[in-house]
């Protein structure tokens, strides 16, 4: 009867266990989770978290929420590892300014449109008064360049 | 001659030292970010990167920009405290999602400025051809595209 490398345990150890160079048991909290063949992951999540926080936090969920809060953790971990000093916050903090520079031409596209309506209204509800010239000047000028 | 509690050493420990129970050294790497009156700081850094990652994190870089770092790992750390499954990753997600809804709504409004000046171009154009039809294909081609 042939078994697998990881139930026979020590034969193929999780890429956790094999970085802390610990034999795998087969109730391995982080085997199902960090395969041998993803070892980068691992690695960036023990050198940011420390692997007994990581064990700890795990172990603090129900079994349903552990995949994803073990990706949430490595794309924490691998932001940090690019960016020692600001990690995912330096992420946020930049979503943040392009929702600002977003709301900022928003407001402004939508008052253009308002604007345009109220014009087209009143030329249409006064047919005579057709001098509403388009400015040709406000047409090139782009409310929009980004 | 008065010396501050911290110059003496162990009289007034920092809040690191406080929690890990140990004398704060005048050099003491966390005393600088994490002053004695404000414990839940370190408490929740403590609790997500360890004391000795977030150590071995300042160590690695230059003393200007620890402080900063110190800020980013209070953040996430505290976000992980709120949101154990998806921490700082749940707030990008979110901002994500507003920036796509913030686009699309960008982009209808500005689809509707350039029909409607496209529209009052016509019209002023040819006072009579009202209803001329505006070029689909000239509306398709972005002059923002960005």
């Amino acid at each position: 009867m042939k078994e697998s490398g990881r139930k026979l345990g020590a034969l193929s150890p999780c890429a956790a266990c094999k970085l802390l160079r610990r034999r795998c048991a087969q109730d391995c909290m982080f085997a199902p989770y960090f395969p041998a063949d993803e070892p980068q992951k691992f690695a960036s999540v023990h050198k940011v978290f420390g692997a007994s926080n990581v064990n700890k936090m795990l172990q603090e969920l129900p079994e349903h929420q552990r995949s994803d809060a073990v990706s949430s953790m490595v794309y924490e971990a691998n932001a940090r590892v690019r960016d020692p000093v600001y990690g995912c916050v330096g992420a946020i903090s930049s979503l943040q300014k392009q929702i600002d520079s977003l709301q900022t031409q928003l407001a402004i596209a939508q008052a253009e449109v308002v604007h345009m309506r109220v014009r087209q209204f009143t030329s249409s509800s006064n047919p005579g008064v057709m001098d509403m010239a388009v400015d040709q000047a406000t047409m090139g000028e782009s409310l929009w360049s980004c």
